[in-house]
């Protein structure tokens, strides 16, 4: 969509502009004024002649012109009116900043309808209503009452929450923070999240897109759009509520491992969203996108008149996980030929407490030409001798010599840094108040670059029998059957590539050890009831049986104590299974999240699932690297290449099963829940097993 | 140690005092000067008649009298002579301000030396050299440095970094944040941070001792003071270095998993030491615990203007695991009669976007009149009618009628806010920048209670058989051999009251069938060899050997493999021994840690232990209580307890092996590892046993 309306008019008028001080319509108007609006200003008051010194009209079609964008502050009962003569004037884009809609009950959400139907009957695209406006400080627009319009920068936010936007004005106004655009959303009754962060992408003056959400309307659209600007441009935002959602009950080890949150860090991870824990991170994080070039790589070096701060950020590098930059001798002779013998020349770069401006000058700038360096952390504590302004200023000058590097800076204290910070900004180089803060952007922005620089997506497309699995499925949902037994499952599985174990169902204890005869001893005992879901909670699965007296004991236990314990589950029969003897035993499952679709799971498996939790997830559908990083990411993956001696198992193997079954849940979207537990896998070269499976499908 | 001398000194000397305004010798004297000291103030140098107005003295004894406290700011080589020329004078204070001693290198520690070696000569206590200086507002002393005197107030603080206390205090100037003491600890060569911690623990006007280290001098003493110090007075400590700490290399799980800084967390942890992870963050919690009462618990009440905020810190209450308060019907009912019907009277209490100081002032004094709330939060977003400032003194109001629950701010914004947040602070409420630093603050308060509300520690002792465990530790450390076998480690633990499988050593395979035969089958055989410390990696473990040609096979293999592997070890036999059948293996270890003693380990056991990395640690002497807790702090705990249908094992049996272990490895300091690994636990009532052992020893 385009809002080129909203922060390009020409012409802006404010129905319901007042001429009171205390009210929203005044300062709206006063804002729009104050901004410095070099359009039109036509406030809408049929009761009052002027204000602050602007014409009033008494409505839309007195103005006499169809004016770009129209602000309503009107009481929500008169907005459809509004809307209805804007309309039919021909407006093309309003703000609807009055509240009392679907967040007060019934009657406020059929006003709500009401203006969704006139506005689309007409064309006409709509911010709002309940939100605080918009601001867009290059074009000297400012249709809010936030506050004051802030300086310009390369930061387009846009907010759920109203309040929460003022208080970041208010900030950034105290800081000199800038922004291309901030918008307020509002109850998003048709701009939405998905609009203003497509518009933001393609708005050449935002550089960093920030945002706080509480929900996501479409989150697949979401994802799908945010991956494509992260390409380019950054996304930091901050979701919340997130510990209210995902309420819904899960019947498999994945859904009850995925809660609401986890679908939503999987969406982001994929879309390169950068998730911020507080809006003072958010913050500290928009302003090195904004200003600094995204690092190569992510070695630092750090720079510090004093031994502690210098060790404090070298603390925060290595629990980060980030590279700690080895200097080459060159630089490290190059630094010892220019500053005093008891400095420190190795990473982190000691220049000792009497370091005046020139000492920091040629530090950081020898140790950025040395090709082993990715970001530059300069740490300054003002001790007695220290050149607090000039230093900033040297600081500056280097990174517009050598714009290609990062640079960040930790000036400790207050009072006597306070001049150096306003050089620092100026510069473009970010500031931050401790040595952990300054490293846990740095981190951030090395994520960001391994994301952008991961491979590019490739899904690969295995041939499977579909047919198969549309008999199946559409006969479980023509039935009304929401869990797939066992064996069908497991068919489901077969068609698509899986191997499973051999085996049949037994209906007595002499079927059961002729099963067992043809399939050889050792074999596993299940019982097969549609109600049983977990088999092993109530003594339904015997391992190990090995010969035909112990499977026809196997047998009349189980039709014994069973029942016993799930009084209500219809039993009809004993599966008889081949025993599989890999090295490990995995999980790999799928839980489908109705906002961001088929949620992909891998982790360790068997019973011990869900205590131990080591688990990852992945949004569907999965790339090979996408499935292979899915097991790194867990501790059990040590464990799968093999840990003392033993011999590790088929990683590739695994990785594909997850390919194969993410293939499947892509293309059956009917598919809610299914989890391989235990996959059983051996070495390089063996074919995995499912031995288990658990299914459950729903109409679309 | 009395530092009485040092904070209330009736007279001070300044050896070493400037007429050069650039020199650190004049700053001193300055800022003592300016602080408004109101004792004597003696400048002394030779070379200058009086200094800002005070007459000047050529050296020490020329003063004609003993000054309480002399700070010298002379040349390293010079200090020596001025400590011989105090201590006849009879001088017990002395601070060293003079860098250039141990950090510059060999001749800098010979003047350290001979300095501490004229100081305790003569008595002279001393705090530096290489330091900053000491400050204590209220005594009017700065003898520093780092800065103008700061405001006074509850926060004693300690730093190993003097660069990082001079940031500090330009910090708190600005912010108008006091301190009782502050103190520049240097190259501590004799006050250190142990005596410091003792005199700020006594010190009446210190209600929170702060600090900032890079390395504890005597970790036990250091967590025997500070843990009875908590008690009463919270301790936050940054401690910087972690990284670098612990290269020591390990032959035992416990000691390779167990790093430098896992001690000093456990020290910690058993002290009740706040850790903090910034300066940022420790003042944040410095100022919650100087300016408001512990929490009675954990429950939260959120009060909020403004919803995304609101939520904000609900979901950062659920996060960090704190209690989310449930408001009784007479407080909602009380709430709903005076708060507009938008308003949401549920926690989080949102009294919306137009609420003024009276709608504040009425909800916190409800919601802490609620026997639910533990703590109450405020937040405010400064919107278009929020009158900031007085909603500050509404809440200051609310907080000096109800002194005992636990209130903290958050004013989200700057400029619309800046007035009302001196407020809070001369209220005596803490405010922070976002809600989650604000529950980031409650939770480490409510930690805090955890921690003094934990049962008094009592450590049981067993009655064991110290006679057997000489013998071994002795022969073992007299013929200077580390490890010890594990046939004898298992004597050790037996003697401790553990129960280890039956067995013996076979020579040959013979000899392993007739001990199998009496053991009774299956059997466990291990190579058994001083040289091979992970057997299954050699292949030197068999498990579950049916009969005796099995074991004969089995001996036959071990012999021709294992060599093959470990072509240096010398093969002493193989243990022939029971098959534990257990539910689950755990692991019990020790290492010991050169600082702080015993670090106990407790985890998931078996090869996987690096792996899953599923352990927790304890310093002994362990308690039953923290035993439990160990145990507890696990992901394994919940396996432990049976899940799935299956039986629990004896969570007691385990947590008495932890005792025993503690017990042993306290009695004897000359263990320096110990790994019980399986130690293999069943169902209630059943002895857990003790498969295998690792043991190493060292002269005390």
């Amino acid at each position: 969509m385009s809002i080129e309306k909203f922060f390009n008019p020409k012409s802006v008028a404010i129905v319901g502009a007042s001429t009171q001080k205390t009210k929203v319509g005044y300062e709206i108007l006063l804002n729009m004024i104050e901004a410095g609006f070099p359009g039109k200003i036509f406030p809408v008051n049929h009761k009052a002649e002027s204000i602050e010194g602007l014409k009033c009209y008494p409505d839309l079609p007195s103005i006499g012109e169809v004016p770009d964008l129209v602000v309503i502050v009107v009481p929500a009962p008169v907005v459809p009116s509004i809307i209805l003569q804007a309309g039919k004037l021909g407006v093309k884009a309003v703000i609807i900043i009055t509240a009392g809609f679907k967040e007060v009950g019934k009657e406020g959400l059929a006003l709500e309808q009401q203006i969704s139907q006139t506005a689309s009957q007409y064309g006409i695209r709509v911010i709002g209503p309940n939100c605080l406006g918009i601001i867009a400080p290059s074009r000297k627009i400012n249709a809010s009452f936030g506050g004051d319009l802030p300086a310009e920068g390369g930061i387009g936010y846009l907010s759920q929450s109203g309040a929460l936007l003022a208080a970041i004005l208010d900030m950034a106004n105290a800081t000199g923070i800038g922004f291309s655009k901030l918008i307020s959303i509002g109850n998003k009754i048709d701009i939405n999240e998905l609009d203003l962060i497509s518009a933001l992408g393609e708005d050449p003056e935002t550089k960093v897109i920030a945002g706080y959400l509480e929900s996501i309307t479409d989150g697949n659209a979401f994802v799908r759009r945010a991956e494509q600007i992260s390409a380019t441009k950054p996304i930091l935002l901050i979701k919340s509520g997130g510990t209210s959602v995902g309420a819904k009950a899960a019947s498999s080890h994945t859904g009850s491992l995925a809660g609401g949150e986890t679908a939503y860090e999987a969406g982001f991870e994929r879309a390169g969203i950068i998730r911020c824990g507080s809006i003072e991170q958010q913050f500290q994080y928009a302003e090195a996108f904004a200003m600094q070039p995204l690092p190569a790589g992510n070695r630092v070096a750090v720079i510090t008149n004093a031994g502690g701060p210098g060790i404090m950020a070298a603390d925060a590098i290595e629990r980060e996980g980030l590279g700690f930059a080895q200097l080459s001798q060159a630089t490290k002779d190059k630094l010892a030929g220019f500053l005093p013998a008891a400095s420190n020349i190795q990473n982190p770069v000691d220049i000792l407490g009497d370091a005046l401006a020139d000492r920091y000058e040629f530090a950081l700038d020898t140790v950025l030409d040395d090709p082993g360096v990715d970001i530059a952390l300069v740490v300054l504590t003002p001790q007695a001798m220290t050149e607090c302004l000039p230093t900033a200023e040297a600081v500056a000058r280097v990174v517009k010599r050598k714009p290609k590097k990062t640079v960040l800076a930790c000036f400790l204290g207050a009072e006597k840094i306070a001049e150096a910070l306003t050089v620092l900004r100026a510069g473009g180089i970010p500031q931050y108040r401790s040595p952990e803060s300054a490293v846990d952007v740095i981190k951030a922005m090395s994520e960001h670059v391994r994301w952008r620089t991961k491979p590019k997506r490739v899904v690969r497309l295995f041939p499977v029998n579909r047919h198969k699995v549309e008999i199946i499925i559409e006969r479980h949902i023509r039935q009304g059957l929401r869990e797939v037994g066992e064996a069908e499952a497991k068919d489901v599985l077969e068609a698509y590539g899986f191997v499973t174990p051999k085996g049949s169902l037994a209906t007595s204890p002499e079927q059961a050890a002729n099963i067992a005869n043809q399939i050889g001893y050792p074999v596993v005992m299940k019982i097969w009831s549609r109600d049983i879901i977990h088999k092993s909670d109530v003594g339904g699965v015997k391992l190990g049986m090995r010969n035909a007296q112990e499977v026809m004991d196997a047998f009349d236990l189980m039709m014994y104590r069973v029942p016993k314990k799930a009084p209500d589950a219809q039993i009809l029969g004993v599966l008889v299974q081949q025993m599989c003897k890999g090295v490990r035993e995995v999980i790999l499952g799928m839980n489908r999240d109705p906002r961001f679709g088929p949620l992909m799971m891998f982790g360790m498996g068997g019973t011990m699932v869900e205590v131990m939790k080591d688990v990852s997830f992945y949004l569907a559908p999965l790339t090979a690297d996408e499935a292979k990083q899915m097991l790194i990411s867990t501790r059990t993956y040590k464990m799968l290449q093999g840990v003392r001696g033993e011999e590790g198992v088929d990683i590739e193997a695994i990785a594909e099963g997850l390919q194969r079954l993410s293939q499947l849940v892509t293309e059956y979207p009917q598919i809610q829940e299914l989890d391989i537990n235990p996959y059983v896998v051996g070495p390089r070269g063996t074919v995995p097993i499912a031995v288990d499976a658990r299914m459950s499908v729903e109409k679309e």
